[in-house]
């Protein structure tokens, strides 16, 4: 078969260039990040996904065409170098490459429509509108790196633990679990919904006896929502296990979040500097809050609110000025929590649902489930809902659901308290919100 | 916190109880399979998520209301069970427990809406309308626990690699790569569509310098197929790398397949055992196949096929009696294939695309990209579609593109060909079809 013939193929990513290979000869792929020419001498600093080289060419030792190619070359255009490794005690990284021979892939146009050496601050629009060279600063793409690191993490985690990953629909039919907005599909001839959550059939699952599952996919909600901790599509890490209680399951959560900090800060040290992040190890088992008295805390900052409601922006930020880190709110009144909740059996007006926050933001909801049939039907009823309309996920109620818990943990949310970022948008590499659907 | 009493917990799977805990006090949690009553003895099997375990109940040395407990049970239903392993040469496993204590988590309802222990067959149609009960059977619930490995495989050679994982939006605005129908949503005020794959979007990873990216992630497309090989929502396992050409990404494809056969081989034994598959391990590399050869071959079938044409599904059942295992189809006709597909060029009228086979299904589509603007504007036009529509994608080529190459994985598709299965909805747990949207 016939090879592009030119292109040419990387021998060393750009960090593994140093003083060990002084003499070598190297090939390096990379965009050009800066052009120093002081005419006798031309300093390019040429930047791949490690970090950056300095290509030095002296006029006096490199031939005519290859300068020229070089005095040619424009920021961002991507390249391929041949040379050799150098030692120079002015360089950035203590070493430099001569060039013996120079590929253009791409001549990047100019003006660019935005700086990528962070010189020149962007609005977040405006790196949105460019996302691709926003990517290109390393303060942008160690977001990324992050949270990769988190999302192999996690799967590692589920795996040791005996989860299978289980692949659910995310286009349904009529019926999800209310409190949100759904988008409408045109399904051939009939009309679908994209899935807010994969909350109903990782509980069929439990019934079908997978008794430990987990999902990492796109949630989707039609909210109409302009802050920035919502978007319309988010990446959920979703897990629901058999026989196990609300308890249980915040265990699983609770180790889970500090196996991944202590991962990313072991792994993702370049990554944590650059964003200047020091993160902490929380130790043993994160704070414990009930809602009643949550409640208290939030009036007591002046913030009015009453016990049954939902905590509002105001009382969020009220607990967040309290509580630091990690910490579970549990006891939540029944009521203000979904259908499929489990109320608690000695007082019913509560509940055994939880939420894992950090600071003022709520990063993941759990509980334990209703398992029985009829009070689940009921219950469905009691939110203003058609039983009727949930006979495929009812009918796995009624020939044998073992108890079970779970919870979902907002993947963008969580890379937030990683990363230190007040804006989910910045955690998303093509954020989705009422105004954004491009690029 | 109050714990629910009620939940006990699971001191061992079903599969760990053998020989070696005889006297050991054990507790366990799952479905009753079969309940034979013979008067004075009462033999249950109870199945989890491993395996099988023999409860067997002597009248005489079980108090009465323990018994009239066990006698009670239904088929299907959910129980917790105490009671101390013994040696038992009749039992299944050799071990059977002799009940302390039994506790009914759900009582299922008869008759069951189709049988789980798998002596009367049933159609596709039925299994999937109570599909919580048709996984509970180990030949189906065997292909997930395959799927769950081979994904973790997946990501594992990907991480090991030097890939990073990204997360692309799946609501996107009109412009997609054609080919293929779409599903519209209506999007607050605009109209958008469900991404049909993250094709545009991983290519402007390579654009913002990521190098090497995977997704696997949710795919959709709305069209009428009725045929064993297609869902109009699938997970597709994609990969893009910068500064390769096609027959580099082939190379990590080829590897990447290997790998999981070897994993699920060594991993998966019982699971293969279930469903008498025997898989082989693909030595070396992959047979590759020019597309001229193949539409040869195709004709030495006596099937009609001309130069140009992409494969009907009758040259690919001629082909799949010649080919066998897995191969290469290389050197397709540009014509046939996407706007983004390198055209080869020497001879432009045949591109840098390659499709990965196994016998007479297209498990994989990949290729050398276009990473010129201008041509890639012109390819875009050629195929009929507006540019302007593209230019958030186009005006990632302006600034700095390198050349790159990348590939789509079926996921479903490709544990059809390690699970030795002909119809494709047998490998998604809820799969989705122009007739079916529930459950």
């Amino acid at each position: 078969m016939t090879r592009l013939s030119d292109i040419w193929r990387r021998s060393h990513y750009t960090n593994e260039i140093d003083e060990n290979i002084t003499g070598e000869d190297v090939t390096v792929m990379g965009w050009v990040h800066e052009i120093r020419d002081l005419g006798g001498i031309i300093f390019v600093l040429i930047r791949d996904r490690s970090g950056m080289i300095q290509l030095t060419a002296p006029s006096k030792e490199i031939e005519g065409e290859l300068l020229d190619k070089i005095r040619k070359l424009r920021k961002e255009s991507v390249i391929g170098l041949k040379g050799k490794v150098q030692e120079s005690g002015k360089a950035p990284n203590g070493v430099e490459i001569i060039p013996s021979e120079i590929k253009v892939f791409c001549l990047a146009n100019q003006p660019l429509p935005m700086d990528p050496t962070e010189k020149v601050k962007a609005e977040i629009d405006t790196r949105l509108d460019s996302r691709f060279i926003d990517l290109r600063k390393p303060v942008v793409s160690s977001i990324f790196k992050i949270k990769s690191k988190m999302l192999h993490t996690v799967r590692n985690f589920f795996e040791e633990g005996g989860f299978l990953e289980i692949n659910t629909p995310k286009l349904v039919a009529s019926a999800t679990e209310g409190g949100t907005e759904l988008f409408p599909i045109t399904y051939f001839e009939k009309e679908a919904f994209l899935g807010q959550s994969p909350q109903l059939y990782k509980q069929m699952m439990m019934s079908a006896g997978f008794d430990k599952v987990y999902e990492i996919a796109q949630i989707f909600r039609a909210e109409e929502h302009d802050t920035l901790r919502h978007l319309n599509e988010a990446i959920s890490i979703d897990m629901e296990a058999s026989f196990m209680d609300d308890v249980d399951v915040m265990k699983i959560l609770n180790d889970l979040v500090q196996k991944v900090i202590i991962d990313v800060k072991q792994n993702c040290k370049e990554e944590l500097k650059t964003l200047e992040m020091d993160l902490d190890i929380p130790e043993g088992h994160f704070e414990v809050l009930k809602y009643d008295d949550a409640v208290d805390m939030i009036n007591s900052k002046d913030v009015p609110m009453e016990w049954g409601e939902d905590l509002s922006r105001a009382a969020e930020k009220a607990l967040g000025e309290i509580m630091d880190g990690y910490y579970f709110l549990t006891e939540w009144p029944t009521e203000i929590k979904p259908f499929y909740v489990m109320p608690n059996e000695k007082n019913p007006v509560k509940s055994h649902a939880f939420d894992l926050m950090y600071k003022d933001l709520e990063i993941s909801s759990g509980a334990m489930r209703v398992h029985q049939h009829d009070l689940l039907r009921e219950k469905i009823a009691e939110k203003g809902l058609n039983p009727d309309a949930f006979n495929g996920y009812l009918r796995a109620f009624e020939y044998g659901m073992p108890p079970h818990s779970g919870w979902g943990l907002g993947a963008d949310r969580f890379n937030m308290t990683l990363t230190g970022l007040d804006n989910i948008r910045e955690t998303v590499l093509f954020p989705r919100d009422r105004r954004r659907l491009t690029p």
